[in-house]
């Protein structure tokens, strides 16, 4: 791994835009500077393009089975996909079974996370709480350095959690100094919808999102929010879909609260006629929670214009629609629940929020690596582009155009929910660890050259 | 029975005011009119006075085991109290124990009923949930004339409700065309902050209160109205205390749910400066939810001069300070939750609604009589004056003041929360199914008078 | 004027349903009882049919002249087609100009309004503000029965006032009892947006709608709201046509404000894709606020059904698309602003609101009668059937299938707004002060037979 | 002006927090690194010190003309004392009279300011609107280094501007891509609740918080939002104190609008008891807005913590109480408004916002320093610790208690409204474009020294 050094290029970070170069060595930024006198194994030059922070996806499910089925992507073609598109880290969710010991399934994904090619951490996810669990939660924190607990508030009779656990996970979180994150959406409703719904014959993709109303993801961040303010603990809502949520969570935080957000491209993007498209593509979209009716996407861009939402993430937990998603095509309640996304988010975010002037250059930094590292306790190991850390650089081509696809994307599964998206500008060159690891479209990765990252928490 | 003519009176209907003759006969308004010719038995003259339709308080506990004790009032002083201040008609809660059978426990109410003075009916609280309940609930409606039920949010261990059990409750609503009534707070948040305070050695009576915060109350409300809207039934927030509840009912109502309100006079009038009361005083103001700081009454008038909380109940269910509250000297857990209010209610209303300019006296009519009766369907026997009515009246003298106090009220508690207030205004004569019960303040009711009075839901 | 007998009708009144008999002398309601024991010149048979008190429309623009044209409709024709849609009252705007004496004005709309077949008041519109305006003012509330004004706050440049003439009216409704009214569109935002779009050649009827946005309309309302709480009077918003002063009325009301707010069919049933019609269609939609996109609508909805808009009129100001609509044909700003609806209304709200669920025929009275008789200081002359109140009845016939059209409303204008919508249930009989003056869709009305009611605030 | 080098301590920005010495010359950050191996002409250890960026207070007025009376401090005093509790630069308004040339105001100011001991710019009242207006806006952006102007909405037949000039300076500020900050209170009611006040007798201190309720700032912060919002352009609403204003704030961002606000540590840290302080010392606290009751604190903490409120100024405008304030002791209008300040800043954000937990030392150089410097167009020279930036640096003490009095502060005026209140932490050392300027309490500054900062926007 020689050195490296990147001339002239407009470093961005959260907080302004500045004209430095930047000098690699050992996998680590050496030094900054303007005009920096040395001398260097290999020089990029990158005037007229930004250099960003390595992207950090903090929501990816890869080689995750859910619903009888596992997705496409593994930690290798996942994490291949994520460097193509300026990821250069990821957290990725460990889901325990209801029973099943945390540090079991901690092995399990160990394992699976073998191939990465790219650095990534662990979320533990908390689908039942007992003694044990926090025995192992500490475990968790102290040992593993996963400091991060995800908690189902849907899919009752599954993986959800009840209010009187979710209380448990929160007072074990303040013992911890861990951070309990949460789906939220009302598992209760949503049961109880899907089954009215299937009951009446109503069976097509389009009936998962009407069985998931936006009111139900509110109630239930509004719930969550409340038991953390009894707790005294902060909270954050991953994969927001909806006005109502983001209500709760800008009047939560606006009362003094920490409570965190974040959302994805799809529900940035998307409105809710894609379950509208003939032969079964509406499955294609089937995720939780689904993609919103007009509007909802206004108050998600709002919120992180703002500064109430911190993290976009992907969700990025991809199904084919050949032998997987059709598994329901006669009930959408079988439909895996999912969607592929790792590669697309920096030049989604970059067209269609940059570009249309909804954020800064500055906020994409915040929102996609530095907000990621600082709430997840990477900081600043990773999301900085300062002396001392991680050579995590993509160098971002500001124009250019081009389109999504799924004949073309890296993720490994056969449709996009963004096929056909335009985009303008994409990352010219990403370096991980001081390693370039793809240049101009073309990947030099290398499995299991990712490490595990452990995290510790300091907001 | 003889017949009853009251003349010169003037009538007040949520509507309006007018001026109308009423005769009497057997026990029910006979003839309405101008200058009634008429001759009768007796005749009252009511020039200068109102005449309202009887007072109806449907959120009573006589008779109330709880906490270990029994409330202090039974149906026979806790009916003749009401009458005394001008209620003729009371819906009183069977509160049957986990797992205990709801035609066991509506037996022993009805047994405990037989003393009433004044009409009455029942809600049957629901604290589990299973197809017998079910059953037993669909035996309420139909054959025993109980359309109402309520759920206890909080309470944890105890009489609480799940949001499975809830959302059974709802459904079975929704079939048997009932009300689900609830008691909005978070018991979760409630047994959490009870402990917590407790093992800190804060042990007073104000301690009750701040274990029980108001936002849980909110969030309680909230998740009510959401569950309510996915089932698609109505729902009623008993005893609502506090802004943040205030604010759920009033988006929930324009939104255009069916969510119906009830606050109580110790809302509206106290703050939570009682419980800073020397010598274990503060203990008579512990009740579920507690006295609010300053600032939440003005939320529940507002809500209440706007329409949308439509009842005034008491939640009458006093404990005596000596003997019973005292039992929780050192643990406010163990303070049994409660106080007396069925006789002030009208007066204080009055007092400081009507007469400080809140809400006109149509408004109080409303919310003491026809709302309630409209809502738990006694409606138009109860809480109207018209042809065919039961003749339940009071004739309302505006002027005249007065002082509340435990030395000369009729409930049978040796304190009174409104110590001292003073009043303008109070019942000249109180009327129930024709027969003059109470006048000038002497009580000349006949314990088992009273009549079950079986309900149906129209609205 | 002969006698008349309403048998085996339902009476419909804001707080209930009754199977009464009316029986009508000399123009007014002379008794009401079940199965009346008296003999009449006609004898009405309404079984199966509801009775309701005629309908009134606070908001009219009979023979109005407005942007160089004049509303198509007099009061003959206006008051027929009202007659003909079971509205026996109307209340009708004076404008007077800029510094044009009120009682000049309202000398020139009495004589317009001597050809009214049905009753009429008038609200006086103040559009400039003195010491002149303070005096007629009182004139207008002492000796001519007109104790309602309305301020525009839009139309810059023309008749808007500004917010100091604003606080002046307030002040002087004070000291009146009058009511203030307002038309709540930012006027210098609509100017503004005007004169950019007009700039960069949108010149199409939809620019209409996207030059008066509906902030502008919340921004206003709350305006209002917040100079009403300071002078310490009520204030009525008009045609209110949004989500947000909606919200701006609900949450002044929960604060205890007497904010009142009225709507339009128009608002609750149309949505802003009429603006894309073709062949210039878009112009016969044009009218101030415009219509709003799909959603505005349920907030409205909803807000009536909460009992917090308390009134449905029409805005009724026709203009023929042919020689007037026309003349904006290249400027959407030179359009005449206005439509047809005085006929229409009863049927729209049976249909859309009754049959569809969203309100009960209880509060379909209290829209578009009761409330606007007690508001506006006509109760219980109008409003009300009891005894003694003008005998203005609708018998109702609840089933029926109907369209609305152009080709056969009696409205006296080339467009409905409302064409081909489909309508069920209709006027059977419609009675003004005790005389027949439609049956079955016939209308045998006399011009001239309108009285003027002198109102008198005691809200 | 020799070089110095500070070594070892905690540089804090709005990002992190991280040990690099600094090196100065020539006034200018000129090196930063760990182990800085450079020598200096002098060295000052920080271990166990935070480095702050000197702190930026964009809310002053100094020799201020108002009500009759001139502001106690100069701009050699009042910078002073700005400098001693580590602000190291200011913004300071000009403020024409209505009618007067902008032009002209600024050449008096520039005069005004010629002793300045702290580097400062100015913003630009506007008080009167016209095209000459017009045109010296233009001036004091392309040439004067001035883009920042205010409008103040209270006041009336003051300086208030009325909604038609508050438009066309919302345009012009489009023109010249310049920022509109506001004072926010409805001048109308203000005007109005004044006078009623006065009418009724109630002539002391306390009846100015009386006459300006939060509701009125409420209104006129959304009004300007939403005319900004028509307008397209950013706002800034200046020295907020209430929970209203916050809503407002709060809600237009979310909704992607780009306002920021202000507060000061007055609405932080007092409440409206203040005013009942005998002899007349409740004038101390007479400044506009008001000091707000109790909770309204809570709500601009929030904000901070959330991010919405961006800047916490001063709004330093002292009077002294004996021949000042005293003017108005037989009328509250007569009271010059205003209190001193700009010494106490840092000292109370830090004590009573990062001590107590309520925001983070980070989110503390941000409200106090690097946001006031971006959104007014003075970073990164100002409000960074960057190589290049200005060496205007604090080295903060973070222990060791202090009393805030009038009796030691640097303000020239003879009362301090934070009398008493107890503080931790203090500068240490205080530099100013690398200078010391205050070391251990003593200042050591020199009259003129200050510059003016010519400023260009860019947010």
């Amino acid at each position: 791994m020689g050195s490296l050094l990147i001339k002239n290029g407009e470093i961005v970070s959260p907080l302004d835009c500045t004209f430095q170069d930047i000098y690699i060595e050992d996998g680590k930024i050496a030094a900054l500077g303007k005009d920096l006198d040395v001398s260097a194994d290999r020089v990029l030059d990158a005037a007229g393009q930004y250099v960003l922070p390595g992207g950090i996806d903090v929501h990816t499910h890869l080689d995750m089975p859910f619903m009888g089925e596992v997705s496409a992507d593994d930690f290798e073609s996942g994490t291949a996909a994520a460097m193509a598109g300026g990821t250069t880290s990821i957290i990725d969710y460990i889901v325990p079974g209801k029973g099943q010991s945390l540090l079991e399934a901690l092995a399990t994904w160990k394992s699976k996370a073998k191939t990465a090619v790219a650095d990534y951490g662990f979320h533990m996810a908390v689908t039942w709480y007992s003694d044990q669990v926090a025995r192992e939660m500490a475990v968790c924190v102290r040992e593993e350095g996963i400091p991060s607990f995800k908690a189902f508030l849907a899919y009752k009779d599954a993986i959800m959690v009840n209010d009187e656990e979710l209380v448990g996970l929160l007072k074990c979180s303040r013992e911890l100094n861990a951070l309990i994150m949460a789906h939220c959406e009302n598992g209760e409703i949503v049961a109880e919808l899907q089954e009215k719904l299937f009951a009446e014959g109503k069976v097509e993709p389009k009936y998962h999102a009407l069985s998931r109303p936006s009111y139900a993801e509110g109630e239930s961040a509004f719930r969550l929010a409340s038991l953390a303010r009894a707790i005294g603990v902060p909270a954050y809502f991953v994969h927001m879909s909806c006005a109502e949520s983001t209500r709760v969570l800008v009047e939560a935080r606006a009362q003094g609260m920490d409570i965190y957000g974040e959302t994805c491209p799809q529900y940035l993007l998307l409105d809710d006629s894609v379950y509208d498209k003939p032969d079964f593509l509406g499955a294609a979209y089937v995720m939780s929670p689904p993609i919103r009716p007009k509007g909802h996407a206004e108050s998600l861009w709002g919120a992180i214009r703002a500064g109430q939402i911190q993290v976009v993430g992907t969700d990025h937990c991809p199904f084919n629609l050949k032998g997987q998603k059709e598994l329901g095509r006669d009930d959408f309640r079988k439909i895996p629940n999912g969607a592929a996304g790792i590669e697309d988010r920096l030049k989604l975010l970059y067209t269609y929020g940059v570009m249309k002037g909804r954020i800064t250059i500055n906020q994409m930094v915040a929102i996609t690596s530095t907000n990621p590292a600082k709430i997840f306790g990477m900081y600043p190991q990773k999301g900085s582009i300062t002396v001392g850390a991680d050579a995590d650089l993509v160098i971002w081509q500001p124009d250019g155009e081009g389109t999504i696809s799924a004949m073309t994307h890296y993720h490994r599964v056969d449709t996009s929910i963004f096929e056909g998206y335009r985009t303008v500008g994409a990352p010219a060159v990403v370096i991980a660890n001081g390693r370039v690891q793809c240049e101009d479209g073309k990947l030099m990765v290398e499995p299991g050259a990712g490490r595990f990252i452990p995290r510790k928490l300091t907001v």
